[in-house]
């Protein structure tokens, strides 16, 4: 008679309390208790105990970790005091590479016990978070026939952090690293994050920005990195950094950081040696090198091969394994060559000559991280190098933390995508997990969206685009949807119908943020400096920053001509995508205004005038935006009130915002086409100029006050 | 049967969700549940009911922010699902002021309830503060006889928080305030925070830097300022700006900003009124003029009552209390007076200028806000005006918030100095609340020390000196143990020994920084810029700048000469005063080097000579902070792990900066002395050089590199 009062007397006290943390902080880790006992014991029966089998046995850091994690995690909800966790030997097992992991159901003392078995600790900490997921997710743990391998050997998150605690292009508050700190305080948030990496597979972390500063290099920041990484390597995560080209001249009192120079050589090899000591596992270096006023090799005469080299030699010496991973974002203010084409003019001639241990770290699209663009046409065009993909899961261009752009979809679309340079079937993502070119070292890089705001990443649906990239650097055939409704049952307590609703929300949001910013491939319109909001009116300064430079609109209609006529751009490509891109027949809408210029009464396969397709298409996201508000709406006390509150104020914003965009782009073409707004499309409720004079002073995540 | 092991359950589950929640986010408001039935029962007896009794008995914004705290707070105490409130008026009562509050046993409907009885609603949510901390201490709620009234009316924090999120002299994180969210987005965390400042009874806040940014006056912003306003006010929170001088120029498109000019006046009328459109309560501004190149009346011939009054005259326009805070800080680069001279000799001549709705804010001391200094002899010297104090909870020379720093007991002695300015008794105290010279207005101001960090604080144990401004601005005559006791209670749930032990801490802990930093009088010997650790040797640029100007260390002695024979500052305080601090027999050996410039071989009271009590200061300021640690050590176990490890790693720091200060500040002095260490005092592990090397680049606080 007694039990209901005292739950009741529970659930009140837990509620209070969970009423506190009901901020994202757990992203998709939550862990609540299962409700149920009947629940509960489905889990309890096959768990009677956890096995982790490693080819040592033995209790390593990593091996603590997943542990602490079935503590964490496992014990929370069966409401069990404590599982029972054998660590025991077993046999490599070929199938199951480096990171993979197998999970079984087995008897132990006559107890059914799961047992995750794998070649590494990591793997099986990975298998312990799969586990776990499963459990979360309400997936049976009977019958488990589960073999995961792991398609990429380098899953890296790239943090593009400032040694002051900005983030560059980060919307979710400052950095997460507290360098004045280090090495003495180390901020339990670190293993927290820790976690939530690893718990995705992914296994490295650059700590510092692209545009890097030589004093991380300096001993006393390699005591904090050490200590950091410390704490990552736990969790089967290695720490990288970025490499000022010119550090041997900044902190090591050189003269020159000319890569033939023999002093120069000796302060990289003796400098490396140094990051060792501190960092035994040290993974390598991200360089930017010649690319919006970073020194580099070119700086001396020397290419970007003889300038990777330089860093990969030592990176490679007494059996290590440190990589270099050289960007291809590269395009120069005295090339008057399409800024498109400049990266494949650059590095295509260098195949061949980089070290084994380099890899040419490409930006999915030859531009920067636009909403939509056509791929980089180096993927695949240098067959001898080794290539990676660089995704952005920071919404630089996506509406910053405001607003809600799953990028899922985007990414299976660029990994997804063929280049047709090995025929049929070259996909980025076997360009990237280098089986196309029978490459045996491969990595993937995602420019991290967390900061030191509570739910990590600003926006809390935008957790939902690091879990996406994480999952996919582990497997790049995973379908964006999938993945969504993963993330979905983890994050939100909802039922069937309130999480399909989620996910819809998330499939359809990259391509509304595309329809009411950036439709039918335009691109680079956005606001200078900051990048939110409208700019297609942007000009001065040098010409590839501007807007014009990419939408070229005038009377006579607007796109850039990337065909023959043009900058023909389009002949990097295989001839299956000239032939489809090229061809106004079979361009696709997406990407018809990135490589054709046409006239504003163009006729579109909907018919429409060009004019009016565009006005269209704008008058559709908007629309789309608002489809998604009502949706949230309706999700009103399927989730916690924290959660949709947060999202709900947001939605709001991205309204407010795309109506901007809308009316923006539309004015200021409109002094161009000259042509009337169509029936279905709303007015603008101001004049050009005011759009024009919108002014957002202290924007996050770029440095001065606009 | 079945009810010990449902307890169990329970505990487990809220056990697991507060391991998350232990991270010093919930402050001293934790509210969690009274253990035991019986002693839960103590406090629901009484509280049957509570009855908000206010003159108008209106369900106000502020009446739901008490509902709402009881919920969250006594409910959660209590284990009780709602306690009855009830709002009934009743007649005024002069003796509980505009802001006091009443709390009274009485029986509604046959029921014990707790009636809080004001003037104003803010009156009664203080007092519903009160009954909820007088629960959390397990204190009893029978037999109340409680009147409680502030001495002081506008009870402020002051945030040094600039627009693009970063905080001057802040080591919590970055500002509190999204801006590029606002107004659209309410971050939860704007009500926790206006919970804190209302539990203390803190009745403002100023949200930006005295370092003014004049965008903070135009329409985009004042929407935003709007929006915090809106959160604020519903906890009896109202809503200050800074205002830069210069403003007419930079936002209003005037050519001078010039008090006396017509357009100028027009531009802040039609301004302030424009303000008061968004926030009918606003509070008023602060001002940083002429001050360290801030623009100010000066830049015009004009003196600061003319530059006050200006601001002054629109704010107190058809019935409007708005203020000026107008800031003494002032010390000109081209004047070579004594800084520490300077705000005197600038606003005793100005006495009786300035408009009623002007007070002029005075930090503690003459220079700023050193870990010791003699007061500001402009306390207590301008009676015809009004003057507040203005405090700095922020640590900017106490360590930042690496180290543990209590500022209760300087405070203390700050409040409670004498000033004799109208005979005995006449203390800071009562300046700053206005009875010492008969003023209406009164008003306090903390530099703010909180920042986006999740404990607010940076260092947890820095929430004592936010909690401790807070009790001070309401009773300047509070004592700074029985307050540390108060929050030792409230944030620890420790045993009534260990709460001894953290008391004692926090009560000792500012006079140890004293010790190992600036010993005997000695100021602004910190390291350039960030001002985090010493620099004793810091020369170059304007000389107030540099730490000889201040120390005057050379062969002969030590210290800065302010009697006759030197700057003679000593000639601004009461004849008591410098009677006492004059006389090398009565001058505390705690402000020796403040007034006095002394032979190293001086004989100090301890029968020491300077030199060997110099170093045994700093020795001594080492051996406590030792002393701390093991304390510390042996709370283990009697607070949470998580805050615990938390201050453990900072008080390691803050014995090597001990060290650190000790070290480098007894080598440089050693080059003047020429004599040895006494016996007792460790040698440095290194030479002076290295502590000069020491460069702290990236510290928290302050713009730029270093």
């Amino acid at each position: 008679m007694k039990k209901p009062r005292l739950i009741l007397a529970c659930l009140l006290v837990c509620g209070a309390v969970s009423a506190w943390a009901e901020d994202g902080y757990r992203l998709w880790l939550r862990y609540d208790r299962i409700d149920g006992q009947s629940n509960r014991n489905e889990y309890r029966r096959p768990t009677q105990a956890l096995i982790l089998a490693t080819p040592t046995g033995e209790e390593s850091a990593i091996i603590k970790s997943a542990r602490s994690e079935v503590a964490r995690g496992l014990d929370k909800m069966l409401g069990r005091k404590q599982t029972k966790v054998h660590v025991v030997t077993h046999a490599p097992d070929p199938a199951l590479g480096e990171d993979g992991y197998a999970l079984e159901n087995v008897t132990v003392d006559g107890e059914a016990a799961v047992r995750v078995r794998a070649n590494s600790d990591a793997g099986v900490l990975y298998g312990v978070f799969e586990v776990l997921r499963r459990v979360q997710m309400r997936e049976s743990l009977e019958e488990l026939d589960v073999v995961s391998v792991p398609k990429i050997d380098r899953r890296l998150l790239n943090h593009w952090d400032d040694l002051n605690g900005f983030v560059e292009r980060g919307y979710a508050g400052f950095s997460l690293w507290r360098w004045y700190e280090l090495p003495e305080i180390l901020d339990p948030r670190y293993t927290d994050y820790a976690r939530a990496v690893a718990s995705l597979g992914l296994n490295g972390t650059v700590v510092t920005s692209v545009n890097a500063n030589a004093l991380i290099l300096t001993p006393d920041y390699l005591k904090k990195v050490a200590a950091l990484a410390d704490v990552f390597r736990a969790w089967g995560i290695r720490t990288y950094l970025t490499a000022r080209y010119s550090a041997p001249i900044e902190i090591g009192g050189l003269e020159t950081a000319d890569p033939f120079d023999p002093a120069v050589q000796a302060w990289w090899d003796a400098k490396i040696d140094e990051i060792y000591e501190h960092i035994p596992d040290f993974g390598g270096f991200v360089v930017k090198a010649n690319s919006e006023g970073q020194p580099g090799p070119h700086d001396y005469g020397r290419d970007h091969a003889v300038g990777a080299n330089l860093l990969a030699e030592p990176l490679a010496k007494n059996g290590r394994d440190g990589i270099v991973m050289w960007r291809a974002f590269v395009y120069d203010f005295e090339d008057d060559t399409d800024r498109v084409k400049q990266a494949y003019n650059q590095f295509v001639p260098l195949d061949g000559k980089f070290a084994d241990n380099v890899l040419v770290q490409i930006k999915n699209g030859p531009l920067d991280f636009m909403p939509r663009e056509a791929f980089s046409p180096l993927f695949g065009a240098t067959p001898q190098t080794k290539q990676m993909v660089e995704l952005q899961i920071t919404q630089e261009y996506l509406g910053a933390s405001l607003e809600l752009a799953y990028l899922g979809t985007m990414w299976e679309e660029v990994l997804q995508q063929d280049t047709f340079v090995q025929g049929e079937g070259s996909t980025i993502g076997t360009i990237t997990d280098g089986t196309l070119h029978g490459h045996e070292l491969s990595a993937i890089a995602g420019v991290a969206n967390t900061g030191t705001d509570r739910n990590w990443t600003g926006h809390v649906m935008a957790q939902a685009n690091w879990y996406a990239f994480g999952r996919l650097a582990w497997d790049h055939e995973l379908g964006a949807r999938e993945i969504a409704i993963e993330w979905a049952q983890l994050t939100f307590d909802a039922n069937a119908k309130a999480t399909d609703k989620i996910v819809n929300l998330l499939m359809s949001s990259r391509e509304t943020v595309v329809n009411y910013s950036m439709p039918l491939g335009l691109h680079h319109i956005m606001e200078r400096g900051h990048h939110y909001g409208p700019g297609p009116w942007v000009e001065g300064g040098r010409p590839d920053w501007t807007s014009p430079y990419y939408h070229q609109a005038d009377t006579t209609g607007i796109g850039a001509d990337r065909v023959a006529s043009g900058s023909n751009a389009i002949e990097q490509y295989a001839p299956e995508l000239q032939a489809l891109w090229g061809n106004l027949e079979t361009v696709p809408d997406e990407l018809l205004l990135w490589f054709h210029h046409l006239p504003w009464d163009y006729e579109m396969r909907s018919g429409r005038t060009l004019w009016n397709e565009l006005a269209f298409r704008y008058q559709q996201g908007v629309d789309e935006v608002r489809a998604m508000r009502e949706t949230w709406t309706s999700l009103r006390g399927d989730i916690d009130a924290e959660r949709w509150d947060h999202v709900r104020q947001r939605l709001a914003v991205q309204e407010a915002a795309a109506i901007e965009w809308r009316d923006a782009c539309l004015l200021y073409f409109q002094q161009f086409s000259k042509r009337p707004l169509p029936d279905g499309v709303e007015l603008p409720a101001h004049d050009l100029q005011h759009y024009i004079d919108v002014n957002r002073r202290y924007f996050p995540g770029h440095p001065g006050d606009n």
